[in-house]
């Protein structure tokens, strides 16, 4: 069964989503579907988006957890799921994956960045992306209280990371 | 964007599932991918799994909503989304779809059959299959208070009634 | 700690609520209180607002756990709870109880009877109140296949069938 | 209807949880009994056992939404609802309440703190008592991208202020 990889990050309604940030999650779709993994995500704008056209260049699979519709998908999700649980079906974007990767983001991003670190998921944090991302990097939150969390600015060690995880985890 | 089907149903353990019940739900299956629809289902044995074979044969696309683990998919399944709320996970295999074929089934199945009628969606009960589908047929259940569903014995027949209902909803 | 137990039932714009059925939501509603139970349900009208109108006039407390908004809550609600999941909220109305007395109801009561023999609660049908609980006490539904649903037309009986059974559930 | 407020934070098995902070969770759970609202939590230990056994010190309610079991509960909780979804409870302890107060935490608490922002709940944040409170108040997490959390240390101002926020969205 193939890997699914989560990309979390801010919707098309976020001013201080960067252009750069936006580059970097296409980057990160393209290299989920090079390492032949599916990408899972909210299934809406901005980083989701992003990443989803990157997936696509690259022809991998892109699966979308949408808040109540499925014209709410992005024109780059290949398979829309409604929930018609609103913004609770962040959940099932962790839950639904090996591994979540995050960019830039505010608090429904910090809502699935809190889900990964309960459910156990591995979590990749991309330094430089703005929002709550840098935020927790920035300030090392949790850091001395506890914290599985891994943090990069590259979009192919983000993808291995979590295929080296996920792959580990199966063999426990 | 593609149309996406739900096929609910007995799971392995279910004494009462009949060979023609797995054999009406394959090429249920095979119907749907032949139809360009996306299968979404459970994910587990029985008429899941019967139901993915005979989409695979058909060169469709599968996709499994899981009670907890990837592990619990059967071998059809191409995309395997674990939820991690059990079997409450009923809800995401209706309410991700356009419409949903029921074949047999117990409490699971009628859960799934309670959750298309009160999301209103398209619902098909496959006549012949036993479980509590053909007690539903059999007694007319809910007809006189209200009811929304479709009989039929023809697996291409019941994905039609699916894609013309949700074209038809999708044109309100 | 208390008992809890959940009365589900049709609500106000069921055309098929008899006065029977509301007069025996009532005394079930009364019956649980005199048995220091606390009555959990769906906290709006019809067979739920007459289970909370009878419990309050015992002295007993009323939880309703409701759909989106407080706002939806009847008058003789102690302590309401908004989920924000609409009718998915049904399943805790099940899992929130030690068993489940069920009046009447259309396919959000058969939603509700569905969850409690998924989750192994106590459920007591209540004979003679018509709607989707009456179809299965005719039918026998789901009898020959699995079964563990409990019949009667008294009040009182309902009431001390759950409380026997989950006192049995905790000497497991 | 009673207001009802929830109160978020660390279970027993955080190490960091001081004193102060149990302390002053007793106190908000005190403090809230005798402002005449009902205390919802998690209904586990730490933080939610101290705060229930400050609402019971002044005749308060206290309800507990559980992950799984009633026996999960603390022996101040009055009224247990198990869940089945485990942690993902965290969601109806937010969107079940008026508005949260947060002492200390971890992760399960910021997963409450994001829904509470998500869903537009008044939230307040009790300055001193360590955990993921302060790292968000010490650091201002999200202030300069969006915020509506108050500070405080005091547990009357806490209580008044989700009093006072809710009483306005009522005459909104």
């Amino acid at each position: 069964m193939k890997t699914v990889i989560s990309v979390s990050g801010s919707d098309i309604g976020d001013k201080n989503l960067s252009k750069h940030s936006l580059d970097l999650a296409e980057e990160v779709g393209r290299e989920i579907a090079r390492h032949g993994a599916i990408l899972l995500c909210g299934g809406k704008g901005g980083i989701m988006e992003a990443s989803c056209k990157g997936a696509k260049e690259e022809n991998g699979i892109t699966v979308g957890i949408l808040p109540l519709s499925k014209d709410e998908a992005n024109r780059f999700v290949d398979i829309a799921i409604p929930t018609g649980i609103g913004n609770l079906r962040n959940f099932l974007v962790v839950n639904g994956a090996d591994g979540v990767i995050a960019l830039s983001g505010r608090w429904g991003t910090l809502n699935e960045i809190s889900f990964a670190m309960i459910f156990k998921k591995p979590l990749v944090l991309m330094r430089g992306t703005g929002g709550i991302v840098d935020e927790i990097v920035d300030h090392r939150i949790m850091e001395k209280i506890e914290s599985e969390y891994y943090i990069t600015d590259d979009a192919k060690e983000a993808v291995e990371i979590i295929l080296k995880k996920s792959d580990n985890l199966k063999h426990l």
